[in-house]
């Protein structure tokens, strides 16, 4: 089924302007490169400003906007959700964890910096997420504590580290297909479907339209890591940015290698659908968030 | 000057009392030893109960009550500080920071999960710490959101993590006295003094209050690492828990070697005595920080 046909929304333009947006929003709460000590601003700001896609604050907005709210009670989560997507990749490309050299085409935080820099960086915008969120302009149905519990949970030990610890167990291990989307939902899956959740509470949705952006969520983050697995072996090194065919290398399991590429692309497609099911109750509103599952679903790397 | 005479208080039972409190409020409020992934929570506990002195929540507590505070509002606070405490440790002991085997006698985190679990170890006790905090009951004057970036603040990368990657980038260099101190009063310092912050903030304390809180915290923390360093020179690995003499041979500046053992006991003294002096206007009412400052003057480990 052609998802991408669905909507004629200008996905692009929209997605540039966001990014744009969001770009300098990160900049302009993150201490700058002169901020003393420099190494460690510069070695956040590396990572934090190296071209990435921005997915999760670009559905944290569009979230708030299916909502009906605006993009400046939505930018600080945004900001938020980004930054721990960032110290996320830096702590897991560590070499006693996923030992990544390159990430969006540049070497890897612990490659320019060192890994003592390295862990810092990620520790230091790990706390930055929660200031920024801590700072957000709350609205009458969602408190500062609600909001940051819903960050805790989503990065803590049951859920984000729980997936990447699984991850790291499961190395070399021909995993179940069951066990393998209990890392993806965990590990990729609960922060975009926290950032997608963030979105409508900036715009103080309805407890209805929050189960709904859950639904969401919850699809399109699973789906977004089945179409990374597919892409790991589908696509070349200069496509991806960073080093194709690293989980065949590091005998990881993935939707591929367990249930075949065939069938992943149709996971994918499903959990895709399933996803636009979760935004009919929107009528028309969330057309920001239909184009980002069709293109989550469509994208090359 | 014989510090230690001027109060009659009962630290140790208080002290005992206390690290009883702390130690079931930690257990009650971090996922048990066999909540899955286990290895993630037997390792957080590793650490968190590794027979800490549990000197920065007992700070807290001590703090809430000189405010005419009850221990039941500070307590989730002792706990957040705790844990930001055990997560800066368990990252600074990773072999690419300052790369230690032993801590309170027990194997380091790393040492004992590997290095990979140790970060994510970190990661998650920090995460914690925010989630503990943000479910804090709060008083008139404090805001869950001042409380949160009160923690932000103090472990983000201008105190805490600016005072370890100082200290990082400082190693195997002569460096100056002040120097020295900033890196002591962020790496060290800056927690201690949040410590004693939040006691006062989960007692509703007055602005004048929180000054003088803040006035003993920054004495008895920079105080606290002198003494560090003090003791690491005069001690031995069994008496300390962990490997003495390890500052020299990481050829790494300390009071000791920068400004002579003598005049660095006499800076802690000084430093001491400006603690005493900022409980003045509490009037009796924080005998338990007064012990406590003497206890760290007077400790041997």
């Amino acid at each position: 089924m052609p998802v991408s046909s669905q909507t004629a929304f200008n996905l692009e333009k929209y997605a540039r302007q966001r990014i744009k947006q969001v770009d300098l929003a990160l900049n302009k709460r993150l201490p700058s490169a002169r901020t003393k000590p420099n190494t460690i601003h510069q070695a956040i700001r590396h990572s934090l400003f190296a071209g990435g896609k921005r997915v999760r604050p670009i559905l944290t907005l569009a979230s708030a906007e299916a909502c009906g709210g605006g993009i400046a009670n939505a930018m600080p989560l945004a900001c938020a959700v980004e930054c721990i997507h960032t110290y996320s990749l830096i702590h897991d490309d560590l070499p006693a964890l996923d030992n990544d050299d390159f990430r969006r085409g540049r070497p890897t935080s612990h490659k320019a910096y060192g890994e003592g820099i390295a862990i810092l960086a990620g520790d230091a915008l790990l706390t930055q997420a929660f200031e920024i969120a801590a700072s957000t302009k709350t609205v009458d149905r969602y408190s500062t504590a609600e909001i940051i519990l819903e960050l805790t949970r989503t990065s803590g030990s049951l859920e984000l580290i729980a997936g990447q610890v699984a991850d790291l167990e499961g190395e070399g291990q021909k995993l179940t297909l069951p066990k393998l989307r209990y890392i993806h939902e965990r590990k990729t899956g609960a922060l975009i479907t926290c950032s997608v959740r963030l979105g409508g509470m900036s715009a103080n949705c309805t407890p209805k339209q929050l189960k709904w952006l859950n639904d969401f969520g919850y699809n399109i983050g699973l789906a977004f890591q089945v179409i990374d697995d597919i892409l790991d072996v589908t696509q070349t090194t200069e496509q991806l940015g960073k080093t194709a065919g690293k989980d065949q290398a590091a005998n990881k399991s993935t939707y591929p290698s367990v249930a075949g590429l065939k069938k992943s692309k149709k996971i994918a497609r499903e959990l895709t659908n399933k996803a636009f099911a979760a935004l009919k109750p929107f009528k028309g509103k969330a057309l920001a968030l239909e184009a980002m599952a069709t293109y989550l679903l469509d994208r090359k790397y």
